[in-house]
């Protein structure tokens, strides 16, 4: 149960936060998981999609993209290819979903935050790094708009953070690299927030459907490194 | 915790199968649970795409759209927006994943299989009626290659089905229709081999992240309504 | 003379009407003439297009596609190839033009009415078979928002149907199956009111242009085949 | 029964034939009939689509448009609106298909004639001259490979012409002019042959279903028009 | 250093002005320099972007295009290719910055003029003509502005033209035909007012970087051209 | 004459360069100068455009792209507003039409390099950086080919950098960062070899067309202001 970088099985890669990275954003991060990195930025437009106009309540959107060289073969970019790819678009939407759930949207008042994630490296696990950086980059927006009193109070209790983790062989190991991602049986993404409640699980089994049992005990190995990149998190100076 | 149309919390809606809805499909039905109508469809191709040119093995692809009047507001078509939609790509994504992890796809040889969902009438659980209906749609086109001696034997050995279920208010219910999923705090969608093993759990918070202990309870919820429902299949007629 | 499915030159093939095919629209049918089924629906928009604002006048605009099994090949979707299908622009416009044709469109008020065509299986006679089930659907529309006095009376004096017939060989026949169609040298489609005036005739030759007297005769016999059809229109309800 | 420009009712407006306009074109005109003027060019490429390859049939395909100042309000180019034209697909489909109507494709050979007609001014009856000038640089193209010794002889036995004629008022006029066409209650575009025979015939009411006498009063007007059209294209030079 | 049209190192081909080719355009003006036939418009919008409304400020932007048959080869257009031409793009952004930077907008007011470029025949300098041939048409477009009294004075106090030079073999030679710009080692394209000012110099290598001292001998010949260009609008009544 | 930011004249910003920041890419930087930062790439792929097949020579192809957040008002992607950006394509062109120019395309053999060149952070001049960027990526991607012995010797003799120059009021400035670039009368873009021959040189007047004798001047600060880049870039480590 080696693993290939000498990884225990419920071991998370080693995780970089570069705070403010992207100083025209409202909020941002560049967020480092083992090679794996992304940039999470949070945009503040004053303004709501339609639906919402007049509701008082705010939005939160986002988008995800990989520069072409984060891959191992350069990929094309979208609008070179004429249209969206269906990764991306499953991907944020995930990413938004999973961030408007932790937040009360009615506290952000009419407004958008737009949160914007670049792959800038793939190793696996790109979009659970993304959920996380973009709470990240969000929560620093928030904050900035509470110092301008823009806002009464931040409009969310919880943090939120995501890990993926999966089956590889008849291992069970947290936070695939994408050498193991590429051989898994099994991928699982979880989103939880930092009282231990599930956002968003994503189970999805390559070739390989998997017993109840199997999956109850991958949750549980989600559910303890996303405590874990929590403490990660609040040791990086995150409140 | 009874419900607006009668049922109880574990109970599916009535389901109605007309094979063959679509002649020209090599495997055809539309699926109808309560007032959702999809006709789903499966079309063998002699091709596969570039990356499997050579291999043997085969692919599986789905699409998923929405006719205009399927929704209680006209829906405006795609190609008139100009732009796929990001909530059929994420569900034609989940539709071919589930069903390719099922299938043997070197067993298929060098072909594609479309798996076509065109939604007639839409009240809740349009994904999952679509992976259910995908299903045997497809294995009533391998049965077909089947008997014209095409492929030696069936690719997969056990069927594939799916349901949705959600918590609302603080009821855990089996089969959301419309009415009550647009009310849901928790969407659940779960795709299941006929023996029991998970292929895909999707598990969503719409703003009320969930405990572990409702997770587990909302899965075997889950779990049972599919056990029901290939029951209903075999019924059916379906081998 | 003997038509390969047994009918007489003349006669049109069994035509069959599902009023209320779908309950979200505000008119809709399944019309199925021989294997040819398109399911339309009417909408009705509070809005008119840019150029009607504060004219007081509505609109009537068609939408027409084919859902991927409906031929003998699967026809790939349009918004998959990126780009709208010139056929079905041409089919959409002449749909449209045909329904407003007959209306008129101050009485309607600033409201437009949507009519989409979802061809479900085509044997030929599809574009003929839109037209007819599109002032169908339109015309229960206008019925409901009488009984609704939105408007104060029906904005139309006649009915509207239309129906396709062509060369083959030497021989003139009515209402074209695919069979038919596919080998035709001259393709006719008419649409006409209940009183017998022309709104649309479009001939074209496939490779045969037409001599007059032959071109004639060929309206002659679609003529007949349209009061034919109203017949069967009055008989299935429609006042 | 007097027009706005003084013509009578049956009367051409002045054509003038500018051979040879495009010289990098296998065969090019500018075809003025009155104030309309297009630009019409065929140009041969040595390669047929898809669904032709080795049958050893040619094919023709024509685009249409309209510089953006052909018209009295500027259109926007399709590129800009990102989307094809309706109209103008339409239009291109009805000169692609007359032009084929009159060819003999195997006598092309396996190759490709593009025509290309676009619209320098508009003032009614582009799509009619649009399919006269198509003809006219066709042959000029066909009449090049002829010579280079590409062709064995002229894949066309007659020439074809078109024009358009309408009802306007109570009166039937020929060949409209946009003042005329603006207000028809009845549109007529025909295509014909030199000896005669109908390849076109597309009549559409404008709110005024047509009677079958006017109709056919309206078509006789429409053919002797084009005989008159055929008359100067010959004394253009065109044998 | 004879060239292969016989023209002299610093000789312009022959230039001809069409004033008002486009009747519907409100100032329009057919260029040809040598085989190089460009169509260019100018139309008045009473509008302006987005980001100028309420500025009292107006806009000029330019569109360019090139006719399928205006090269050797036949150019697919941009709207059947399904995306913008990158070199278009580019030129018409040249074209719209050139015009602009010789006009004071203020005085323009809220207006956006339409700038038309369509090349007929591209025989080299396609782009230069189009800066020359869409000042012409601009400032007719605003001389009867004037004349209507929408504006009070012209908008600008110079005239604008562009000629391109470069680099064959080791000649440097004014105005290039395509059968030298084909084989160029520097293109440079000039845009230049009346008084002798620089609005825009494009000086581009193909494999052969340039020495500053050649580089400013080319940029003399282009001077010298604009001003040869400038006596022969004057002569053309343009005032 | 002091600039804003206490900068003389004639004085580059701080350069940054990060080689190989993109692991997967053949030859990469992030390139700052100032708060200007741009990410490029080399991607060497094993295949030529169509239209040099089978000629043995190599091609090299630019794409640009800024970050949503790169600039102080989020930018929307090129994919969400559905089409390419005009200014992303002028300055993509310019960028591998000024590293073709420089480079022996025979020399690099049947493959192309793509250069990628993503803004993370935009403060003035990110065009000229991006071909400064690219030339030091597509070096080191060269070394590498050399390295492995795919290619007999560096395709190029010379280095390529680029600066931005311009006049504020009525100074001329070297390397404007945003404040002075949005206020710049003349704005002139240069890049050159590093022996001092010009590739590229793009003057453009805002509104302020420009005497020859201020442009000579001009030039002259961009040429100085490129050999002090290159004595950054050999001190970086390049050779």
């Amino acid at each position: 149960m080696v693993r290939f970088d000498g990884r225990a099985a419920d071991e998370l890669r080693p995780v970089t936060l570069t705070r403010d990275f992207m100083p025209n954003a409202d909020g941002s991060v560049l967020i480092e998981i083992g090679n794996t990195r992304v940039i999470c930025t949070a945009s503040v437009e004053e303004k709501v999609p339609p639906f919402l106009k007049g509701t008082g309540s705010g939005w939160i959107s986002a988008e995800y993209s990989m520069l072409p060289c984060s891959c191992e073969t350069r990929k094309q970019r979208d609008i070179t290819r004429g249209k969206p790819d269906g990764r991306s678009m499953e991907i944020q939407r995930l990413i938004g979903r999973s961030i408007r759930s932790a937040v009360d949207l009615d506290l952000l008042g009419e407004r958008t935050v737009w949160l914007d994630c670049d792959v800038v490296q793939a190793d696996g696990g790109t979009r659970t790094a993304s959920v996380t950086g973009s709470f990240l980059a969000f929560s620093d927006a928030c904050q900035r708009l509470l110092e301008e009193r823009v806002i009464p109070r931040l409009p969310y209790t919880e943090k939120v953070a995501a890990v993926s983790c999966g089956i590889v062989g008849s291992d069970s190991f947290l936070d695939l690299a994408y050498a193991e991602d590429s051989n898994a049986r099994v991928d699982m993404n979880v989103v939880m927030t930092s009282s231990g409640r599930l956002i968003e699980v994503q189970s999805t089994a390559e070739g390989y459907p998997l017993a109840r049992k199997k999956f109850d005990a991958l949750l549980d190995l989600a559910q303890e490194g996303i405590n874990g990149l929590f403490e990660i998190i609040k040791q990086a100076g995150y409140k």
